[in-house]
Parts: structure tokens; sequence; C-alpha cells
């Protein structure tokens, strides 16, 4: 559990019992799911804005937006970025990359 | 380097040179930026689509795919996702909640 | 009943019936809702990129497309332009505009 | 010139020279391009959460956003909805629908 994202998890799901004035995300929390999504679909149009820009520092801060709030979002719906990365591994069969000895599936 | 998003950033570095009929995501880099993006915009409404249909396996599913486009956005670009984890990290002091001895900034 | 809209509602109405393979639009319905919304959002970002490429008949073509496919969704759930327009009448007090003296509300 | 639409590229256009202060589209054009392009994303994310929700009153309410934001970005690239009619009826032949005998092309 030393990774950034899932760093970034704890930090998520510590802000759910929160005061909603004590921060951003237990705010998002507050105002719940919709509000949630609007942000991902401004977060994506922003990401698609920035690349048409060809600004790379701008790229690189509106995708960390964008995958700020997906984790927002799934925190909401008590997942985690775990899921999605065992998803994107389970698809490309990532692990097997460069562990293939060592696995079964 | 042994991180599901950085080995997967290698599997498409190494996607760059490829003939576009060997793989999807070969083929997405010769359409070229425009042909990514609208994978990105098309990938993010599909996120909010199965946030509303709350049902788990398929939320982890397309914000897989979302993250995965976003990813072949970046390497398109000359990015990663070290950049983006990074720019997380700066931005919510992830590697000081763990390690602020060791920090600096 | 003569305006460009109307007739395209009237268009997109008649298709109901259908067979699937008999049109775009029939081959929409269809594929339902899900099918639909995935067009709506991607024609918004298709629109944002045409006006960040600044190429005025492209933007054109892409906010037809746009509003070509919320018209299929606002048909599919038995809608149509006409309460859309009433909506910006409302809201903008339109035909006040011009028939003030001929308006009550 | 007596469509609701064409009645509301006249306010539009009216807005232009207007105190930024002084009213919702004129604040959206002093802000510029990107602003209006993250209203037209945010506005077609909001209109698939609400045929999501299956309200109609809510579907309705979001496309009128949706349209009216399409129309601010058209008047200020000097565009119109005139412009995406005629592209909707040079597609759809609409015109030929009922005034066939009148029609060349």
């Amino acid at each position: 559990m030393n990774d950034v994202l899932d760093r970034l998890a704890e930090v998520l799901e510590s802000r759910k019992g929160a005061d909603p004035d004590s921060s951003y995300v237990a705010k998002l929390y507050a105002k719940g799911l919709d509000a949630i999504l609007k942000k991902v679909g401004e977060e994506a149009t922003e990401t698609v804005m920035a690349a048409k820009d060809g600004v790379p520092d701008k790229l690189v801060y509106e995708v960390a937006d964008l995958w700020f709030h997906t984790l927002v979002l799934l925190a909401q719906q008590g997942l985690g970025p775990r899921q999605v990365l065992d998803e994107l591994d389970r698809r490309f069969g990532l692990s097997g990359l460069t562990e293939k000895a060592g696995r079964q599936g």
C-alpha cells in the first residue's frame, strides 16, 4: 500500500465522515453522485481541450483532475483504484509481462 | 517500474512503431490525436452511464477503459502515468502522508 | 409545422416502427437508450474539438450532429424539439421580445 | 425571423458588446472560448444523466441548456442556428419532404 493511487484512495476514504465544509472532497460527497459525475464529464472535456492546445503541463494537469474525480466516484461507490488496476492487468496480461513464470491465470 | 500503470505505459510505448493492423493501440496511434480524444470523451460518457446504472463491475470496467485511453493519449503526446501520479502526489502531498520525515517539499 | 426541426422530428417519429436495417436512426432505436446517449457524448466531444480547430464548417457540421442525436434521444423518450424550444422561450422570454403586445405570460 | 432559435440568436448577438457583469452570456463571452466549451461538455453530461434518470422535464431542461450553450458557441464564432438547420436540411432533405415541387437540389 505505498502507491500514490492507494494513498490517495486512503485520503478519499478518510474524508467520508468529514464535515462538508472541511474539504473539497467532503463537499463533493455531500452533494452526492450527480455532482461527482458532472465533474467527471467536465474534466474529460478539459482533458480534450488541453490536448488540442498541445501544452504538455496542461494536459498532465487535466488528466490528473480527471483521474482524481474518477477516484472520488469510485470511493463514493465503495470501490477503489485496485479494482481498476486489476481490470487493466487482467485485460492486458500485464503481470504476465514481467512475472510470467510465477503466474497461473 | 513494477506498477501496473508503468507496465501498461511500456506496452503502449512498444506499440508506437507497430503496424496499424497489428493491434488496437497501433491503429489508434495511426488514426491520430482526434481519434484518441473521441475515445476519451466516449469512455467518460460511458463511465457516467455506468455510475447511473449503479452496477459496480460495469463502473470498474468503464473507468478502466477511460484510464486506458488517457494513457494512450499521454503516450501519443510523449507523456506517461508518472507525470500524472507526480501531479497528484504534489497536489495532495501524498508522499508526505507516510514519509513526511524524508521529504523536503 | 414547417420548421426544419419539426420536420426532422416527424422523420424521427416515422422511423420508430422501421426495420433496424432500414436506416441509421432505426438501428439506433433498436440498440436503445445507452447507444443514443453514447452518441450524444461523442458528438459533444467532437463539437469541442471542432471549435478548438477553429474551422467554421466543421463546427457547424458537429453541432448539427449533436443536435441531431439529441433529437433522436428526445424522440426515443416520447419528446420533441417543441418542448425544448418552449423551454428556451420561457427562459429567455423570446416571444415577448417581438410579440410583447400579444402575450399574457 | 420569427423562430425561437433565430430570436435567441439575436439576443446572443446583442450581448456581444455588453458589460461582462450585465448578463450570464456577456460574462461567458468575456471568459472566452474555453469557458464556453466547458459548459458544452458539462451540459452534454447533464443531458446523459437526465436521460438515465428518466424524468422527462429534467431531460427537456438539460437539452435546452445544451442547445443554448451551443448557440452561445456558434455566436462567439460568428455563426448561428441557421447554418446548423441548413446542414440538417441538406443532410436529411427535409425541405424536400413537404416542398418537393419547389426545390431544385
